[in-house]
């Protein structure tokens, strides 16, 4: 029940971030499945991350909201599809928790599946975060929100706030 | 990981249909899964379901071929999403395989996800099949396909093929 189908990987309709950080992958699937230690590095700067509710189960809840700068609050809704803890987070916007589908499904803030993986590299963690949509309208709008910007921000966001709290 | 999320039913949004049926539960389940044993009775005769392709895991594909009376083929694809053998199967037609939204969130078959649940009742089944939606219109649009017609005659349909093969 727990085989993994990876993501049949399609560049005309996905986005892959991949980079090898130098933390264990236990505390990156800590700071990624925790709402405590997901909001301080989730938004890149000098966005925010404001409020966080984490369900981890098939099915669950998977909730942020985010701010911009000038204080507008952004909410992003989903549902955990895959956990394999310290390997492997699947979720997506496409569904809302419940696994009921979007009411928008074209709605501007994604509309895609979201796949984190973190193996063993060394010391540290190879980490990989791939965003899979339906089709190029969306990929594309998803690459000029600035996606590989953004996830790779977050990312040194996130490997600097593990070594300051949680190393 | 398997606790389980019942659908919060929404009346505007969802569509029910509740029945106690006189074949075990565990061969209601066999019927849902089994390629083989799905196609005979899975649409309401003069219809027929000419293909049927199962891979039964979180991701895995459902994927079904209807064919009208004059000899005009409806493809479905869905992955499942939640597997507990003889007692819930969950699935939807938002993601396609391996949890890729889909291409076309408004497509005229579906974007819904379905639930069917089976419990033993005396020496039946209580079995309850759901169709959850993401907003009004595909609620309508499912209802006026004829969702009820179409599953109760599936169902009838189910009952006649178990007894007759199976039990």
């Amino acid at each position: 029940m727990t085989a993994q189908i990876y993501p049949q990987l399609d560049p005309k309709l996905d986005l892959v971030l991949e980079r090898i950080i130098d933390v264990p992958r236990e505390l990156v699937w800590k700071v990624w499945t925790t709402p405590e230690h997901l909001k301080p590095w989730f938004c890149p700067s000098p966005w925010k991350t404001i409020d966080c509710e984490i369900d981890l189960r098939p099915g669950g809840i998977f909730r942020t909201t985010m701010q911009s700068p000038e204080g507008e609050n952004f909410p992003n809704l989903g549902c955990y599809l895959e956990i394999i803890p310290n390997e492997r987070l699947v979720w997506t916007d496409a569904l809302q928790p419940g696994f009921r589908p979007s009411p928008d499904p074209n709605h501007p803030f994604g509309f895609f599946t979201a796949i984190v993986t973190m193996e063993t590299h060394g010391t540290g963690t190879k980490y990989r975060a791939t965003a899979i949509h339906g089709n190029e309208t969306n990929r594309k709008k998803h690459e000029d929100m600035g996606f590989h910007e953004g996830w790779g921000t977050a990312l040194d966001q996130l490997v600097v706030y593990v070594k300051k709290n949680l190393l």
